[in-house]
């Protein structure tokens, strides 16, 4: 089934142990887009500027995503620059330029009104339920946010988070988020603000899902060396809902496995700098790592 | 088959937002030999004051555990005064005295020799050599340290390392010890050090288990409430090291369920301040809570 994203379309510029880059493609409609594309027809909403050239777009077409809704318009694309030390479970920002993303208001061409999977990235989040509220005949919807919304516009995502199935957010914004320290009480009490399915994204320590049913848990695989933890959370959020898209399935069991493909796609996204690595992944390399991720969690009963 | 502890036994001060306690009886010895008593016999080398009375021991024997080991000198029990607060990962020491801990020199009594499996609590690593040499009969000796020996005495640990087959370690410590941020490398370079098989705690993220074969995480039991943390990872290693004893298995599959048990053991030590909740266990509550973990963790291959 089809699934459509809206976010931001970045150029980023990134520095860690391993090295540096100037104004790679990023930004959390790409990461999740070409990492969705993997598993189902992508469709983006997104704006950049008028230096957002061919070569751009051309990323996007090879790996099939319709870019349609993403509009250019005079300006610069948004930029973002960051750096990476120590045990790189935290980003430093070093410069934020909003650019043309500083107006953005999502605008849903007509051919994409027929979406069946709704994927609103970490944007303001009046902007979210207006896309949320175009698209009446989505089947399953699910929603990123961050620090800055949950503190700065609490009842704007009140109204969002009621309007969507599913929640992907980051342990600390789930705390943060909730009022409570501790993870299971934190999901819960997002689970009754509207959203069925919590899934709160550990970095490193893997992701844990709470669904009406259950509580399960995946562990982040293990690398040997993480080059650019840049886009790894909508990475996750691409595989986790690009499997959902896929099957169309929204049992326990499935959304299970699509935990564990977040979890697969983030662990490629960060063995190299911002795309280089999801764009050259194949099916096979995808399905053996979600098998290592069976045997790295197997044990007896 | 018969376990063999060495380590501290203490009277812990509490203090937590669920409340506080005052000297009550804890140490490493004391929460590793009552979870172990749950899988197998139990034998503890230890030393206390002449303020440890009849109703301190009673605490042992009632659990079966073999405390002939148990040196009681003239002065004061070793003390811990501590607290948690806020997200509970980390204890504030609020005052230590060693007392009669300062001056412990181990000492086996003849009817521990032909004991099979160790666990050399987190004690000075000179102690830990001494013991380990008094006993060239055991079958596999498991080791616990902190970032006070790793930075104080990195010879007479490196001389421990090489002679245990198990390290248990917390995350932190795991990367001084090695000077690798990546868990994986760290626990590759610890191996190299002397153990087949290490064990990182991650606290609230599970625990990690890295051998020759394999890799294996499993996750810690999400609860609605941690009373508290004192003792956890003390726990958590009588619950693993309890059940490789119980079945005598050092097999991958094995050490994966050991695993699984430190894991649960670790989830109950929290519930309720000290001891409390690990001495009116059932075994059914144990089995049940392994089965608990394994359907937190399963997804269809």
């Amino acid at each position: 089934m089809s699934l459509l994203v809206v976010g931001s379309i970045a150029f980023d510029s990134i520095q860690t142990p391993y090295g540096q880059v100037e104004e790679i493609l990023g930004g959390s409609a790409t990461f999740f887009s070409v990492t969705a594309s993997w598993f189902t027809p992508v469709r983006v909403v997104a704006v950049v500027g008028d230096d957002f050239g061919e070569e751009h777009f051309r990323v996007f077409r090879e790996r099939c995503i319709d870019t349609q809704g993403v509009e250019r318009v005079p300006g610069r694309t948004f930029r973002w620059k960051g750096e990476y030390v120590g045990d790189m479970n935290q980003a430093h920002t070093l410069d934020t330029q909003l650019n043309v993303f500083e107006k953005f208001v999502p605008k849903i061409p007509a051919s994409y009104l027929e979406t069946e999977f709704l994927f609103l990235g970490n944007i303001d989040p009046v902007l979210q339920l207006n896309v949320r509220r175009a698209l009446p005949k989505i089947r399953a919807s699910a929603l990123d946010t961050m620090n800055y919304w949950i503190k700065g516009m609490p009842e704007e995502l009140a109204k969002v988070l009621a309007s969507v199935e599913i929640l992907v957010i980051n342990e600390g914004e789930a705390r943060m988020l909730s009022g409570h320290n501790n993870l299971k009480k934190a999901a819960e009490s997002i689970r009754k603000l509207g959203p069925r399915f919590v899934v709160i994204k550990r970095g490193e320590h893997g992701a844990t899902l709470f669904s009406p049913e259950s509580i399960f848990t995946a562990p982040a695989y293990l690398l040997d060396e993480v080059h650019d933890p840049t886009g790894a959370g909508d990475t996750f959020a691409g595989g986790f809902i690009g499997h959902l898209a896929r099957t169309g399935d929204l049992s326990d069991a499935n959304l299970r496995r699509a935990v564990v493909y977040g979890s697969v796609m983030g662990s490629f996204a960060v063995e190299e700098f911002g795309l280089r690595r999801l764009l050259r992944l194949t099916p096979g390399e995808i399905e053996a790592r979600y098998r290592e991720i069976k045997s790295l969690t197997h044990f007896d009963a």
